[in-house]
């Protein structure tokens, strides 16, 4: 069987074991059996006390099941997890190791052993020492994450792939707040088997899937890694935080998932050579996907794209601090054409700053912003507009505006509007259009950087 | 008279006066008028074509005033301002001049005529082209911005210092929402005569300012900058944002205020070398702000802090972010001492990862952030505490516990709390017992810098 396959059964299964369900939520396999409540396919809880667990039927051992399952996920104490797995022979085609207790501890040797049990029987597995899966199109989740702690995210386009599973639900959160959907999500701890890259490979193919954001700690097979994360960001928009850069960030990476984090020089360079995004840190990660998730378009390897940044502002401090930050990130802020300058001059009142940034002052009109950019279209690749809505000339309807102004132009906008007055209320309706918002001049050129590279 | 007694007549003024006062919100002297109605001193609003305005007398002319006002805010055209201010000798202490079209717009000449006016009649000036003072003490609020536009923070110890009326702004939206008070804002504008450095000396020996939040993009006085700014960060918090950093920044902060930004390089050297603090953007600014904030007893001249770091986790990912982000802003995430390595091991659960970071996994509980607090500290110098929300370890019992704690402790203390389940509560009682709370560990370990250099 092909491994593309092989993780049909991971992402999209029939049905599921639970070997150590409980009956309550105060236990973590209860909280993973409410949530597989939701599931379309089939749920198998296994625990020898209970007859029946949250209305299903319980199974009193695995071997009990009267199918083969797609996935069976091990919620049981480290030390019970090889004579578990040397039962799931022809009874599963993947196992998902929750427990932790390997080698994060230093157990590799316990570690080692499911290795070569899984590999003897002909199993696939995702862990030991991970969250799972998350699949809002099949209702799958595996989390061991009460809804009530941990909102979902709507359905959407963005794949997680998190060797963590603290930053997968930190991820999650993040998303769910900042207006972007899940496509699917997916924690895989220690890697023993499934790792990122049989992962990558999966999500070039879906269909569901146009951005990947990856957290990863350490990788275990370098060669195949760059091969795997290189065909998905020809396809599909690849983001990756990298964590454990340092001396004491990779000493705590080891301790946390076991494996060695490796040179992060090193790691960086191959990244740039393959023009493969990299997030500099959880904002960046998360402010840079939603800009994706609402520009799925635009592949970071169509070398089309340009840096030319128009920045137009109702505030001359806050076009300021952009043009800093597109210094920085290497974005170039380019003047306007003399004929351009003439014409806007004309359209606009005289004491508007006819400059990049272009400033609109206090005494904008929410149409300005559409008239600039239609005006200017050619000459730039990205669109960054600023409205400080803490002026009257700014109102709710920017919102249409803009949303038909981005038909007419097509390339990357994105919006910085700073707190105050009708600033949630003009985001909602902004984001609802696809046009990414930032609560930060400087956060919203970092967002923009990522559809421009 | 001396600077800070002059300086008192505009942060403390007993009578205002504002010419071009309006009788509705739809002009900006209506805005003002309106803000002003909540002042404790006495008002007149000057405007000859009404009688009486918002239910104040309103006077033809300025000369018409009874009394000499302590300030008088101006907002008519810019030509018009010369003969105004002719009018002020002996009238006004200070001319608070908001209107624009002067050097912003190459009115250069305009700009030098009101500048000498004002030297010959011996007024003092702020502006051209600012917003003006507000101090929630004496409801002084000179801002042309509706209250239901731009929300006011409550009263506290920050004062904010910008050269922008629009970062003016948004700096205030961003405390409100960050729950940090303030004690006094003013935006100086082109600062032909009141400027940045004179502020300084001024909010040095004010009694309700801790914190001094500075946003500046050009700098007149390069000396008097130097020695006002070094005398105030000796006595309190200043915190500087430095905008026009790069060519294309440059000419938007002179196209902005009609100063010339200066060499970044050499200001931010000059910075380095008398310590005082820098935040390289918005963002940082707003982070380090409420932690200075809520910890003002932290002079960052007093130079006994060291740059010893604690992380305590429920996450292992995020504790590797924040050890990164330590590593690149420059403090140590110390290994623990032997003896408490062993102790530690007997308090806590077995699975707990007993390192720094201290990993108290998804079973932690409340109690173990202020257990292991207590236990280390006196061999760290600060402590980045991570609470993910989404396990049922973490009640809203963890912020008294912590309130406790930092008493027992009285060292710089932040959190990083992620966002979903009960994030925003636990966010809130946290901030309340002034302990500073941040979505990212990245945006906690730079707020927990700003506290230990």
């Amino acid at each position: 069987m092909d491994k593309q396959a092989s993780l049909d059964f991971l992402f999209k299964p029939k049905s599921v074991a639970l070997i150590g369900a409980a009956h309550t939520e105060e236990k973590l396999g209860g909280v993973i059996l409410k949530n597989l409540l939701r599931f379309k396919g089939r749920v198998y809880p296994v625990n020898p006390k209970y007859n029946e667990l949250m209305g299903l039927k319980a199974y009193p051992d695995f071997k009990d099941i009267p199918e083969p399952v797609d996935i069976s996920l091990i919620m049981r104490p480290a030390s019970e997890v090889p004579e578990i797995l040397k039962e799931h022979k022809g009874r599963a085609r993947c196992a998902v190791i929750m427990s932790s207790g390997f080698a994060e501890i230093g157990e590799s040797a316990l570690q080692e052993e499911i290795k070569r049990i899984g590999k003897e029987i002909g199993i696939r597995i995702l862990g030991p020492n991970c969250m799972g899966v998350y699949n809002p199109y099949q209702r799958l989740d595996t989390f061991f994450l009460p809804y009530e702690r941990l909102k979902r995210p709507k359905k959407g386009n963005v794949a997680v792939v998190s060797q963590s599973g603290a930053i997968l639900s930190c991820l999650m959160g993040a998303l769910e707040i900042s207006n972007a959907g899940i496509s699917k999500a997916v924690g895989y701890g220690n890697a023993i088997d499934i790792d990122e890259s049989d992962i990558y490979e999966y999500l070039t193919d879906d269909r569901k899937t146009d951005v990947v954001v990856s957290y990863i700690e350490s990788v275990g097979d370098g060669r195949k890694f760059i091969d795997k994360a290189k065909m998905l960001s020809e396809k599909k928009s690849l983001l990756i935080l990298k964590a454990g850069k340092g001396e004491s960030g990779q000493a705590a990476a080891f301790s946390h998932t076991g494996r060695l984090a490796g040179k992060y020089e090193v790691f960086h360079s191959i990244l740039k050579q393959f023009k493969i995004q990299e997030a500099e840190d959880f904002d960046v990660l998360m402010d840079a996907t939603k800009a994706l998730s609402f520009h799925p378009r635009i592949s970071p390897l169509a070398g089309k794209v340009g840096k030319r940044v128009l920045v137009i502002t109702n505030g001359g401090g806050s076009g300021v601090l952009a043009a800093d930050e597109c210094m920085r990130q290497g974005l170039e802020v380019a003047g306007l054409p003399e004929d351009k300058i003439n014409k806007l001059k004309q359209m606009f009142p005289h004491f508007y700053g006819v400059n990049n940034p272009l400033d609109l002052t206090a005494q904008v009109k929410d149409e300005d912003y559409a008239l600039a950019c239609h005006e200017l279209k050619e000459q730039y690749d990205g669109f960054l507009l600023i409205a400080l809505p803490n002026v009257q000339g700014i109102t709710e309807k920017l919102a249409v505006i803009m949303k038909n102004c981005m038909v007419g132009i097509n390339k990357p906008m994105v919006f910085h509007i700073a707190h105050g007055g009708i600033s949630k209320k003009l985001t909602s309706l902004l984001e609802k259009a696809k046009i990414p918002v930032y609560p930060s001049p400087e956060r919203a050129v970092r967002a923009l950087k990522a559809l421009l590279v």
